[in-house]
């Protein structure tokens, strides 16, 4: 008898990619499903850090994909977790479905933000939700989020990143040093394969997005989180699990 | 100074179908958002209340509308959360939407049974979901929907229905006496009009679709429930309350 595979616990860019497009295509979900249940994590994960830390706003930070769309829905949520999410959109795309994300976000009187410097952040906000880039980044950090990363980077302010430390390589790392330095990492479907760098520290790490097909699990040979009850959210634990 | 109009509680069938379509034009929503948040929010009543009985699949029946799709998306969260659901789905319509969250289902292994008996319910379930009816049903029970409501109305099993026990009328209740009676409701968005005559009897009634943006509430009048945390469900309480 062969031995059991060990579980892949962390995805490369490529499979990252791919399993998304099996879940849209192959499992039948639509992009709504998942970014909803994506964010709703996301949130979820936000309110059991900081729900102490309410008297203040936070800066929720969307970028120009489907990071920033979970994102956006993820301020949805936390405002109806009684939150005060501010959002900065600094390249809102035309596509509709982004569109509708930030009309639900001003139905419920979210302030968008034109602009953000360090000393603003640092005055004015409990914790930053980071969902500029997301397991597609590749290159260089280009404008306008170079100056965006750069001004949270200079701040004191603690960091929730969404599936990737926006700036770092998906695989290797903050490798530019360029990239944000998060408190909290919220890893979604499956970690990636940076953030084994990021779980060395010993920070905390989850992972949500609580949809992933048995069969697709399997496909891949999966490690599964150990998500409890009903929430969307499981704590990331640094060893080999079974599925 | 006018005083204060009370808090809308119960919405009749034309506002709770207003509402509806307010949700998905004004407000832009998808209806896959709205499902999703809808069916998590029941999957998360029954996790709440059925944990313990686990050991027992559980029935979910499915209509030929979105109560039906609500149906369909509970059932997979229940089978994330460790239950064991099986569904009935006795006019599966060729709906796209539908079709996707059938196959979504059955991904995740959950089985779909052709037919139920009364004795079948009582000696292999721990309960039912209730997906049969929801707030645009008018008329009489149709097949093949009466026999199988007939069948539930002879078992001892648990329900749980989704915002309307089905076969009442929206607005004025168990008038045929033909009519299923759940031990929990789970109202959707707000509660309907018969769903006084649930809360008459001291049941569990719980709220969920934790999605009414503000300025939707505040048009209405609607009472807001008291949700906590990150919960997607609350407990609806029979008194009027502050937004």
């Amino acid at each position: 008898m062969a031995a059991r595979q060990p579980f892949l616990r962390y995805l490369n860019q490529l499979q990252a990619q791919r399993i998304d497009e099996e879940l849209m295509s192959t499992h039948a979900f639509s992009i709504d499903q998942l970014m909803e249940l994506a964010g709703l994590s996301v949130a979820s994960v936000v309110e059991h850090t900081y729900q102490h830390q309410r008297s203040k706003p936070l800066l929720v930070v969307a970028g120009p994909g489907n990071n920033g769309g979970d994102a956006l829905v993820a301020a949805r949520h936390l405002k109806h977790f009684g939150f005060a999410p501010e959002v900065l959109y600094p390249k809102a795309p035309a596509n509709p479905l982004y569109q509708r994300l930030v009309t639900q976000c001003k139905d419920l009187d979210i302030p968008f933000v034109a602009d953000i410097s360090s000393a603003v952040v640092d005055a004015r906000y409990c914790m930053v939700l980071d969902g500029i880039f997301g397991f597609s980044f590749k290159g260089d950090i280009r404008a306008p989020f170079d100056a965006v990363i750069a001004a949270l980077r200079a701040t004191s302010t603690p960091i929730v990143s969404i599936d990737i430390p926006s700036g770092w390589d998906v695989e290797l790392g903050n490798v530019s040093g360029q990239g944000l330095e998060p408190t909290v990492l919220v890893s979604l479907t499956a970690p990636k394969l940076c953030a084994q760098f990021f779980q060395k520290t010993g920070r905390a790490h989850y992972v949500g997005g609580r949809f992933v097909p048995r069969a697709l699990a399997q496909k891949y040979n999966l490690a599964t989180p150990k998500y409890v009850g009903s929430l969307q959210f499981a704590q990331w634990v640094d060893e080999d699990t079974s599925q």
